[in-house]
């Protein structure tokens, strides 16, 4: 079982309505809603995929119980309450306002780390996605990961800004994208190539640099390759990093060589570009394009 | 104790952002709610001005539980869920939107009428405010009236459309806008005063035209009055004419004549709009502005 840990989730909400005009009173004529966050996601598609998956995190009573009908999953109520992220969705405009996450009750990160100790047990991965509720301290993900790795258990951290620095060092998968990268490093090398090595000397575990429509470099076990996804996939492209996050941790499970995990990936990414919303991936693009994915071993030698 | 019921309460939601721009992500930096909806908001100004209120209607079990905790509340949780009505405050625009009511259980009528019943027996006013969710019959209301009038109980219907056409003839007290009543008369004389003259008769009961700025023109009992209220009170008229209402019915509750409870209601409908969110009054503006309100008999012949 893999499970998917989401420490800020979200109810994504779509109005739509003709046409969206600053300062007017709109009645919404379609409201639908959607129980979200990056670990949700990725928790969907791996759900999708049959691939025995136990969705956990915080949020609040509500969405807890809501989740837990939809998708195994266990959240913990300790947010004051889910945020929404709200997209219009006009004719001629997609706006959309993310609202800030709520606060975290004290001490909530040590519930949910003693709720993993008994769940690692049984886990064959473990990843942890997307930002942090306010009051969830920043190393709680880094935290996770030793508790997993101490169990065997293999790991990806899908984070960004302090947790994802906080995270340098567990020997977990990261992926982060090129801004997150150079953040990471500071003084960024021109070469993406060069970049991932470097973090990954660093870190001292695999780093898949994921870069949009471009694909994905990855270096990890000593070796690096360059990923190019298929072209010509049009759609919503909300989600994709969910999907291809989904297909590493389900090779990290059943102990898959890397270029295959990166196919996969690669192919369940844009699998989710051609799906409709964010945690679900067209079954038809996934078995189309995965055999047109290239993973090019690079033997980039140091400058 | 005074009833008010809503037939379809809201959570209205602020945001706060410095500017909304038509197609792009904002993150919302201040997020406040409050629960709402037209008779929760008369049920405010009631319980502000230590007046016994209960309020009653139709919500969702989240709603009904995080009400009664603020307020002295029965909702039945007979709706999927409660609309949110979203205002995008920025610096220079205020943006609405209006999320759709969500559909009431079928019965939803019934079990409140049998609800209301039991309260009636000790009420001294009946409101009923607001929209109708989808599922609730036209005549709710209008049925509500009767029930009440058959215990004795005065009554303030705040409707519009159908449910406002289907209560003409119940005798209750009516407060139509201007365009609600040239709806109901279908072919509107040009002179106010005729046309609520016209919709008293018609009606068989008081009539309260309400014109924002311009204040009321009121027909009851065989007189007529115009209402001018207070100039120079500035600020948000949103929940101006549920305080007004709550004015009127606190009056009837109270037996008070008319050209009493019609000043007492366009003083407290102007520290309304003092006043910076809807269901809250400016009790300095209230207490000020009372005097200042001019309530003139107007003994217009029929032309």
């Amino acid at each position: 079982m893999i499970i998917t840990v989401t420490l800020n989730p979200a109810i994504d909400v779509t109005y739509r309505l003709p046409r969206l005009t600053v300062g007017e009173v709109h009645r919404v004529a379609e409201v639908t809603s959607r129980l979200g966050g990056k670990g949700v996601n990725v928790a969907r598609v791996l759900h999708q995929l049959a691939e025995p998956t136990h969705a956990v995190g915080l949020a609040d009573e509500a969405f807890a119980e809501a989740l837990a009908s939809e998708l195994p999953s266990t959240f913990l109520p300790e947010l004051e309450e889910v945020r929404r992220t709200v997209v219009v969705a006009a004719a001629e405009s997609t706006t959309s306002l993310w609202e800030p996450g709520r606060q975290a009750a004290p001490g909530a990160d040590l519930r949910l780390l003693d709720l993993l100790e008994d769940w690692v047990v049984d886990a064959t991965a473990l990843t942890v996605s997307g930002s942090l509720a306010p009051g969830v301290p920043v190393d709680l993900p880094a935290r996770i990961a030793r508790l997993a790795a101490a169990a065997g258990v293999p790991v990806l951290l899908d984070l960004d800004d302090a947790a994802l620095a906080a995270a340098v060092g567990t020997g977990a998968v990261l992926t982060p994208n090129e801004d997150e990268a150079a953040r990471l490093l500071g003084d960024a090398p021109d070469d993406p190539v060069v970049a991932v090595k470097e973090l990954a000397t660093r870190h001292g575990g695999p780093i898949v640099l994921t870069r949009g429509r471009l694909g994905s470099i990855a270096c990890a076990d000593g070796a690096c390759w360059e990923v190019s996804p298929p072209a010509g996939i049009a759609g919503n492209p909300t989600g994709a990093g969910d999907a291809t996050a989904a297909g590493i941790v389900r090779g990290l499970a059943h102990g898959r060589p890397w270029p295959e995990i990166l196919r996969d990936a690669a192919a369940l990414g844009a699998a989710a570009v051609a799906a409709p919303v964010a945690g679900e991936i067209d079954t038809e693009t996934y078995a189309s394009v995965l055999a047109g994915v290239r993973v090019e071993r690079i033997d980039h030698e140091e400058p």
